[in-house]
């Protein structure tokens, strides 16, 4: 697998893309509205960052609430969650989503539980 | 710039290295002990995971008492560190080095304050 995009959880997405290509030189990839929030991809060579803006009540405005902004996941690029999924099975790892489900960008995607992956909320993403 | 790497906080580098190898097929590239870690390097593509294990009291052992482990900061790969301080300088981004330094695996590297960066400590780093 490879790194795909690191998640970053915050209050205002348009905002943090101005100021990242300011400062870093990076570019907006893609925009959409998605599960009620807004989610930026901006490209960082072979991957993204995505940040990620509640527009209603869920997981990232809890996450603000209790945590302030800030980095929320890594996810890892794999031509096949679901048999990323089974290897995760396998090696006792709790899972977040027992299958894989729609993401943004129109991606196939599961999460792992971090409890079984060093304190690290991981993504896996088919695109 | 492009993405470089994720800077991880953990207990136990080897081992989150051993996890993430049979996990995700990510491979090491480089161990090292630097300012008092032990510092591993997962192959991520064009980047990395720094896996950042403390072998004596410091940043990231203080980091690990406070949060646990998790996702400590994200690192951006630039040719010019000095000219990408001057950026954020420009903007009125808080730094934590007012100059480059030496990072692991013989980098130069430079941190930003997160209270600037939208919550996210990044380090700039030239290889």
């Amino acid at each position: 697998m490879h790194f795909d995009h690191a998640g970053i959880a915050t209050e205002d997405a348009r905002e943090l893309a101005a100021l990242y290509g300011d400062l870093f030189g990076l570019e907006v990839a893609h925009e959409e509205e998605f599960d009620g929030m807004r989610v930026v991809f901006l490209e960082t060579g072979d991957g993204y960052f995505e940040l990620l803006e509640p527009l209603e009540d869920g997981t990232i405005s809890r996450y603000l609430e209790d945590n302030g902004a800030g980095i929320h996941h890594l996810a890892l690029a794999t031509d096949d969650v679901e048999a990323a999924l089974e290897t995760a099975r396998d090696h006792d790892v709790a899972l977040i989503d027992d299958d894989p489900r729609p993401g943004a960008w129109g991606h196939s995607v599961a999460f792992l539980h971090p409890k079984d992956t060093g304190g690290i909320l991981i993504e896996l993403v088919e695109h």
